[in-house]
């Protein structure tokens, strides 16, 4: 007798949730502070707030175990959940707000529902949480989840008068610290250089403080919300768009205002290229037209890009000034490529190439302005470097002191992964890496071959100032002469290229 | 106005279908045709039926491009599906017959509704099925799946009388066949290598047919279905089965009841480790209780193995037969370890050295029976390979015709992806599969120093075939002798070793 069961996403997350970075103590914690913090962030540079966000682990008992009770919190300034959706948006899985054509750090409107469920399943302690859209009052949550029902059990709720704004998240779960700790600390680490307008604070069980304070006093535009561009098209999203119309009356209208870069004239030519009337309504659109529809829009290439508002990179400058204020390294050049497209999808490829002080190349690869830290070797970029790049062709060694950068931004960044580890080989993504890795690795053979050559001229001038002297006192010896002064000719050394 | 909404399971997966293995045309045809097969596979080899899978893949319509609409059609001899679960089993996302503790080739109840969802947003065009569980009816359905509510659209449905038992599933999907079809053939090649009692047949769109004989007339036992191991355990596990006891009058009861390895002495040592009554009705236990419940549990160190009845290894001398009935390789070694256990899961690691007749060393991976062909470098056992073992000490060269293969089965395989592209480095896992690999390349390598010994020893009996008469017809001469007959010295060679 073969049982057959439905299961709800919470309960398949449940069952597998190592699918969503939560496989083991250690790794559970690094994906639970990550989660919780990058969410954080999306409440508020994607409204133009200045990020300020405090994070405290502690332990919830003494235990000396490795593996044991935490209490995470975290705090942000942001624009807070109104309380009418918050239960939903931290309680169920695949809810939220991250379902739309923009830019965003969280991705799959699961990473805070995890922490919770993960939190939830290794305690058996409800969530507590505090927030406020700036109404006037804060409201106060203690949740739990229905794993097998996928829902929210709103355990207590009250609401307090309060001038405050944001959110606050606080947790129990299980983890290891001892294990974790160095990913942890250095995720805040790359997480601060990249976002270098925003206030950010780790306090660690053991008593130590990270803190990284802003060091700009400006961010970019934030991205906005844009249509489908069309490249991105199949039967079932265009079946749909049209049986969902209500505002228009024809064919033509539908295309017009469901997609973006779809025009009057453009979208003509695709109904021609279909075979299909443009005044016919959406109702009377049957599947047969609707797949020719599909595979019109598949044909025609003549759509503008996508529009790129949706993006927000860090820009060059930004990326500069955040390192250098970090870092203080002895070089840093950044790129910023123009906006391009995979399958529809908007993205833009930064990188920085960065002098270290500490021998050994180092890469750090961001998404959507968050630090990927883990399975780098299964990463395009890896493989770019690895495969696709010479790096000795621009002067860099084996341990050179190094640190490579790289940047994708997108409204859906090819993760092979719902624990967001690493990036896609998808061709047009890794051609713009390379082209980016390419320009800051010239950039800074150029600085090394600068940096070699200063270092011969300073050497020659060292050894002339060494022996100059004593060839006019010998020289002067020999012919009875007074002994010149030869500093003029030591000085002159630098400015004579004598290659 | 930020907007939240709640999105499907099969929403999610419409939107990154490339998280399940169906990120591009090629990629896609290549996942659909595996989903398919290993479902069509699990619904015999469980339930001791030979399997009997008919793939045939061609156009829909003929067309100059290589991304085109293919027609796509599964056949199985196995259980089939009853008429009231197979609407469900196919048309909705995590609604399926995997939900157990049993060892499955499907695992996230979401591969087959893949298939057919990437079919219908690609062509608009229903899924076809025919199914009989032997009853003497068979069904007939035509479906679609209403993706944004996760459910299936029945269009269509017929019942026939038959004597036919199994499952048929026909789809039409848009795929580049030119671009997967060295897979798909090789994932044929190493799918009938590891399932040598079915009997495969592929017909591509060239027509071409790759046919797989049944070469073997005897199976591995099923795996059976088991009760969870209390490593495996959690707060929310033990709340849920604390809370849906029906029988059980007392929390003692609850435990001997759903786990295995809870023997009578067993609960009562966990209970007395946890302070509770093992009297306790199931309605009395407290959130406390079962959080320390879960903590006695995880303490408890005394538990025996999981029971291991619930994998199906193909076993040492069917894994040999057949390769060799495959092969037929100068050399062929397997080994099947003990089993053991990760996190509560029981898995068997079985690996082979294979002595090819091509030079290059090739990987064969197996998890559950199925071949795993993407992401090699990214698999555990690639690691291992590269970072743990040396093969120079095992007599492996660089370009060594040798086929290393390896099988975890597992009542759940550690996949890092839902795409089953490869296995995460859990150390248990590891650890098992470097000591498998390890005794077979040992014998290979014994092979290797067998091999060699006979290539030095008729070297050497050439050489004295070619000299020996001739001295022997020196000598004579010199001593004005008869020519000796050397013949018999020439043999001698063989049995004397010089060394």
């Amino acid at each position: 007798m073969i049982s057959y069961k439905e299961i709800s996403p919470s309960e398949f997350f449940y069952q597998h949730r190592e699918l969503a970075g939560f496989s083991n103590p250690s790794r559970a914690l690094y994906s639970a502070v990550r989660e919780l913090v990058e969410n954080a962030l999306d409440a508020c540079d994607a409204y133009g707030i200045f990020p300020e966000v405090l994070v405290r682990l502690k332990e919830a008992y003494p235990s000396p175990s490795d593996i044991k009770e935490f209490e995470l919190y975290v705090r942000d300034n942001g624009i807070g959940m109104p309380p009418d959706k918050l239960p939903n948006a931290l309680g169920k899985v695949f809810y939220g707000s991250k379902f739309v054509q923009k830019q965003t750090r969280g991705t799959f409107g699961l990473g805070g529902t995890m922490s919770i469920l993960y939190g939830q399943i290794t305690t058996n302690k409800p969530l507590r949480v505090w927030s406020s859209t700036g109404s006037g009052e804060a409201h106060y949550f203690e949740m739990m989840i229905d794993v097998q029902k996928n829902r929210p059990i709103i355990l207590k709720h009250k609401k307090v008068e309060s001038q405050w704004k944001g959110t606050a998240i606080k947790i129990n779960l299980v983890g290891d610290y001892v294990r974790s700790s160095q990913k942890i600390k250095e995720y805040f680490r790359r997480l601060a250089l990249f976002t270098p307008y925003a206030d950010l604070i780790f306090e660690d069980p053991n008593g130590e403080v990270l803190a990284f304070r802003r060091t700009v006093e400006r961010m970019p535009n934030p991205p906005r919300e844009v249509l489908p561009h069309p490249k991105g098209v199949d039967a079932e999203l265009l079946r749909r768009v049209i049986k969902s119309s209500r505002r228009s009356k024809t064919l033509l209208s539908v295309l017009m205002r469901n997609f973006q870069r779809m025009g009057r004239k453009t979208a003509l030519s695709v109904l021609q290229l279909a075979g299909i009337d443009p005044n016919t309504p959406p109702s009377k659109v049957d599947l047969e037209q609707i797949r020719r529809l599909a595979d019109a829009i598949k044909q025609y290439d003549r759509f503008l890009p996508p529009d790129s508002s949706c993006l927000s990179p860090l820009g060059k400058e930004l990326i500069e000034e955040g390192i250098r204020s970090e870092l203080n390294p002895p070089f840093v050049y950044a790129v910023t490529r123009k906006p391009t497209s995979y399958e529809g999808y908007p993205f833009i490829v930064e990188a920085a190439a960065i002098a270290d002080r500490a021998p050994g190349i180092k890469l750090y690869r961001y998404a959507n302005r968050i630090p990927l830290l883990y399975d780098e070797k299964s990463d395009v970029v890896w493989k770019i470097l690895t495969e696709d790049i010479d790096l000795k062709r621009y002067r860099v060694g084996e341990d050179e002191p190094l640190i490579i950068l790289t940047h994708v931004c997108s409204t859906k960044v090819p993760y092979k992964t719902m624990g967001k580890e690493y990036i896609a080989d998808i061709p047009e993504v890794e051609k713009e890496l390379k082209l980016a890795l390419q320009q800051v690795l010239r950039k800074y053979s150029e600085y090394v071959g600068r940096k070699m050559k200063m270092e011969t001229q300073k050497k020659r001038k060292n050894i002339y100032a060494k022996y100059l002297p004593l060839i006019a006192k010998f020289a002067a010896m020999l012919s009875d002469q007074k002994v010149p002064d030869v500093s003029a000719l030591i000085n002159l050394v630098e400015d004579v290229d004598l290659e």
